[in-house]
């Protein structure tokens, strides 16, 4: 998330602005055209909390070192301030899929936690895992607007996440995922792990053609189990999407009395 | 909320004051106007947490966004700093409402949270919303203070808002309301509700010809079961309603003898 | 409270800072002096919370609006930068006389929180007020030290001061009332009340000849009930009085080798 | 606490650095020498919490003051950006004493908290005062390493210091002692009170020659029951002890190359 | 931690940034060695906490201070902002240690906390400390990731670490530590103790060359008991291995058209 220096902005020459403009956009543009390497989105953010939200999706934390370099040598990088920014990973819901798995090992005679055990997990894990290497590797919707958050699950002394049975959180997590679900034509939502990554345990984006839909999918899952008792949520950042060619646009220095 | 560079303000030249003024108070006098686009007001705050409130009522995101850069584009924006911001969108108070809603769905026999329940709520609320248009488009009340605060429902591990069953929830905000309604006469009150939008899960804005008014009503209100064991409140901005043309004056060079 | 920006202003010219001076102390004379308006009084802030502490008692918001952009216009306003403030108004403990008000009430058979009952009321805290008039409008002490510190009362899941039976916190504030009185002759408490117009419940300021004392009071208080279980404490302010007179000594550039 | 403004400071002239310096390490003398009026130390900090910690003992709010105001009119206060401080009063463990004073004045038949009780008190406390005018006026000890820290006693829904009878208090501050006293000969402890004063309720300095010692001992205490259930710690910061003789070795332009 | 003051960096004309640049790249290659005196690393951090973390292994907070200072005298220092920092010392697992020495002490017939007792810990503690020098002073992996973060054990009014008896909290850092063990061919991981050197009571330093296991481990862990009932977590910090030649690529102002 970064804030745009405006009064540094405006004391720039018009000429010397283009230049910057084009030079940053023509960095965005790449970014935002979908390749092996990733794929970037831009939001300009309302309020306070920033100006522009940069999202990139990429491979390892190596090519997003290189993206934040890319940006921070940019011309334009000397209009920005930094506000915040989040690291996080895709990870495939597992909940339905560790349950199925638990069930077959147990079957199976397999020891909970044995060798044996971790190596068939670890095998099914990564079969399942080429095969939903489009969800590990989502595209970026296309959507109006986009929204941001991270979270955790509270661990207090009485309700702990992290203390109780696999099935029950397993439970919680599908009822949970059932709102997700009947708003699944309205909005995109794209879960990541930050545990050891981040200063939240997960990230969230939500994408939507309709705003509106973003408070209407959050406020009906407080009220699920999972979210009500064991919700904890940071900040959220809304903003709508640009592409690179809008950057101009946005950044122009506009005639107030329009 | 922004607060004036006072400083950089005072070294400018008094004719580019001038100018600077004008322009922003013509943009500002524009945004007053209440249009199909919405209305802005202005407040002149007390205290350090920034010297002007602007309020923005707007039909979406878009226009909150327009209104942003437009500001950031005026020149007077290189002598403020934004301090914070709240999003927001106005809803109605539908625990009445549900509830009634809720009893005639059950003699008509539709399953909760069926489809068919679904859809008929969705119509009820569609019909609803557009009967009470003008309260989900209200105007900007011409009162003399203006008071905002963001506040959240408590989740607690015995105490839990998200867990309380809706008719228990209904009993204590119609307890709620009645407060609200015996200072009906003194205060206008705009509930906003920001879940999924911002940090917090509303944002309440008061407004008032009398200031005690607004301590009057909000301490009432802490003894009532709903806020004193379920409200949080974030911080208090109270400020004085200003008109675009007072602009000159709330940033005029004060003459310190006077 | 400010913190004196000393670079700048060490780097102003000698003749300028007598000048900054001399127009601040001038408009901060005129603010000392008890009228109508009000009274103001300057406070040397021990530590990094700032260099300054200015009190205004006022009228009204109007009027504190106004001292703010009296100071915002001096001058020496280019060397300060404002840490904090509060907003609050003086009310009168009204536990005393609630309590005996509301079994006169009762007697005359008024039904409680009725429209005749909450006539009664308003008509005797008007009465009150206008007799005790010296209270709400107090004048700031001469003492040679003040404290300021904003409070809050606890509403945890357990404890909840908003959710005792009146009887109990009247209890409890009289208990509370009875440390203040030992050490009426060498400290005067000004109690201001910010529900709904700060981001804590009360704002409490402490004047004294013995900065010690703060220390003895507060401690003491901490025992009793009321503050033990449910007094929560912002950000202490301890400072020592000067007058208009004394700004110059305050800001002169001091001579290190004395 | 201070950071020194680095990138200020290499841009001075040498010349103008060593005439600086000069002013400021005689300054800093005069400080340290222990005379009526108190002694000063001060530390170079570890980490990103500051560079320097200056420690004042004073014998009044007044000379604390006088000695901010020397320091902020050093024409080294230019380089310096102070990030926090803390304010407190030396006080007597006098839970001892206490205890043996109530138990006196027991047997003497005074009633607790009556007027003839109070004067015994506080007669006893000045006697005592009196006795040990070097613990309340102690000097800075001359270890290698400072270690500083705020703390204050848990107020929770169900373990609340403040609440506790007096001799379970003492009974627990007898136990912390003990480990205090087991490393009398390796560190010196000086706690001060800060209720009413600053925003925790103590400060703690401790001086030794091994700064593995800090650890040793607050680690060991933190499993007492006077810490692990009551002890809420704030930021701790550790120094090592310059003299002002080494203030131009601290803040020379070092060879980054040696 | 410290972020890049980029936009100052790319003011600087080419040749100094050449020359500041091999002046820092020469002090960080000194340091990267190791030697009696320590050895560090530096790591090229994700998001808007910082761009470089400095890891330094040192014997005393002297050195550890003497690095500090050659850094800010370093004409790169300018360039530099420091984020924040963490100072901690690396301690053994002394729990199993623990628990078989006091199993034997107490074989041997000695009071618990005596003075014999204690004596007798001290000797098996110096005894160990040596036999596991290559534990307490550990070099740098050269792993391509790192990860720091600071943890505390939780105290509350239930659950409370410091008030377990030690074989209960033996058993689960056992636990703990078998998963720890698991990732042991994936993950080093440097633990470092700082009650009473920094705000939080412990350091984790994880070094791995696939980044996905920090997120594996601090998961896995965060369900174990220990953690899940008492592991508060501060911030997580995330980079990427550089060694001193590759500071002037890192540096590098990037071109953005690549």
């Amino acid at each position: 998330m970064f804030r745009v220096r405006w009064s540094s902005w405006r004391q720039t020459q018009p000429d010397d602005r283009r230049k910057i403009v084009g030079e940053a956009s023509d960095a965005l543009r790449r970014m935002e055209e979908r390749g092996e390497g990733g794929q970037s989105a831009f939001f300009s953010l309302i309020g306070h909390k920033g100006d522009l939200m940069l999202v990139h999706f990429r491979r390892s934390p190596d090519e997003l070192n290189r993206v934040e370099q890319a940006i921070a040598g940019l011309r334009l990088g000397d209009f920005l301030a930094q506000t915040t920014s989040y690291l996080s990973v895709v990870e495939l819901g597992l909940y339905e899929l560790s349950l199925r798995l638990y069930s077959e090992l147990g079957e199976r005679g397999l020891a909970v936690g044995g060798a044996e055990w971790r190596q068939a997990i670890d095998e099914e894990l990564t079969r399942q895992r080429r095969a939903e290497d489009a969800r590990l590797w989502p595209e970026i919707p296309g959507c109006r607007y986009g929204c941001f958050y991270p979270m955790s699950k509270f661990r207090g002394e009485e309700k702990n996440w992290y203390r109780l049975p696999l099935a029950e959180r397993q439970a919680m997590m599908r009822a949970h995922g059932m709102i997700g679900r009947k708003y699944a034509s309205q909005v995109t939502q794209i879960i990541s792990g930050s545990i050891g990554l981040d200063d939240w345990e997960w990230g969230v984006d939500l994408f939507a053609d309709d705003p509106l839909v973003f408070k209407k999918v959050v406020q009906e899952m407080r009220f699920d189990e999972a979210s009500a008792n064991y919700g904890l949520f940071g900040s959220f950042f809304v903003g709508l999407r640009r592409s690179a060619a809008e950057l101009g646009a946005l950044l122009a220095i506009p005639d107030p009395t329009s």
